[in-house]
């Protein structure tokens, strides 16, 4: 079956005093949002609506770089002004996600403090306004050692499985399956990413038509265990 | 304007006795393919085609391990079985590429000699027989640092920009980008992936609707200069 992946136009710019699933909702309407659709909203509209947001006082970079460090909890690289660090979830990432772009004048974005929770929130309204289910995925743009440019994924996840195993399946030869788990709810943000960019303004897309497994997955399930990891 | 991903289903299974152009065009035709219309071919068959299959002889996983340091320039990581290298592109992932899922029986699968030339290869069969120009990515599965789960990424390109570059955009408020550079390329690769499935045997898909721009991009545009990583 296709997929079809389709911008979220016409959002208007969100403060802190928005109900950020009120401004979902009317920007969705015209596309009738139906069961299993799966919705990905950009986290600085989310950040912005949550009040993850700071003022800049002072020197801008002596401000940002004491505001990176308060949101990490460890410092995995620094290169320069380049900060490389490990957030309160767990996402390793630049800056630790302080990020300026987008924000509004002489002001930094946060990353939400919960993801997972305002991902959940926002589906339980989509699932009134519209009486159909339709996950929810928050993302972010990282970059990734060894390979130039950044991608989206997924920081936060409602209402579908986020990491899928496939751990006994089969090749068409009948032999297991050496790759075991696929992050798809991160493929889902790389491909919303797609008909967004970054200078256009537009913080959200529908992905209609995956058959992925619904189910309670989170932004967290992404997150790979330190004693798992090979390069902290 | 939406995306579409589109499976091509009904693709057989390929060995070096196939003109892999051929196969594609046979399972592109019912999609009649545009002009910008982009194909995302996993490795695999790409490989397959092109004889970078290797008969196991001797123990399974002492052929494996020599097969994997001969297709690395370096090794990164060890841990148990797993090695994470950097192969003769440039690419570092797990094994250096060699794979056991979705080959023959009794042999293991490398990635193609030249992603880049064999992408280019396809991208004019397709022009002779559809008359249109098809960018052409073929992908592999990656691990990531950090994060759970494996994604697809673009190992060969042709006919688009593989790396967005975004420097000197402006977001909403005029203030200049700080997220510079977008993996396109890699985001092409994931959303395909999310209609292929590791288990389902659909080796490939056609995105319809991609508005970036065309080019000359290549996979290797894709991997970060070694002066430019932090985790090496």
């Amino acid at each position: 079956m296709n997929l079809e992946i389709c911008p979220l136009v016409d959002v208007p710019e969100v403060s802190s005093a928005d109900d950020i699933a009120s401004v979902l909702i009317t920007a969705l309407e015209p596309l009738n949002p139906r069961d299993g659709d799966v919705l990905v909203v950009t986290h600085k509209i989310v950040s912005k609506a949550e009040g993850a947001v700071r003022t800049i006082t002072g020197d801008e970079e002596e401000f940002k770089r004491r505001l990176v460090e308060g949101e990490s909890v460890s410092i995995i690289r620094r290169r320069g002004e380049l900060i490389i660090a490990e957030t309160k979830h767990g996402f390793v990432c630049a800056n630790a996600g302080v990020d300026r772009s987008n924000a509004a004048p002489g002001t930094m974005i946060l990353l939400p403090k919960d993801p997972d929770r305002s991902a959940h929130r926002i589906r339980l309204r989509l699932q009134q306004a519209f009486g159909a289910d339709l996950p929810v995925i928050i993302s972010d743009t990282f970059g990734r050692p060894w390979r130039r440019g950044l991608t989206d994924i997924a920081i936060g996840v409602s209402g579908l499985i986020a990491v899928l195993d496939l751990r006994g399946s089969t090749d068409w030869s009948g032999r297991e399956l050496e790759v075991t788990e696929i992050a798809v709810a991160d493929e889902l943000a790389a491909a919303a990413d797609l008909v967004m960019g970054k200078a256009d303004g537009i913080p959200a897309a529908l992905v209609r038509g995956y058959q992925g497994p619904r189910g309670d997955g989170r932004g967290s399930d992404l997150v790979r265990p330190v004693d798992e990891d090979l390069f902290r």
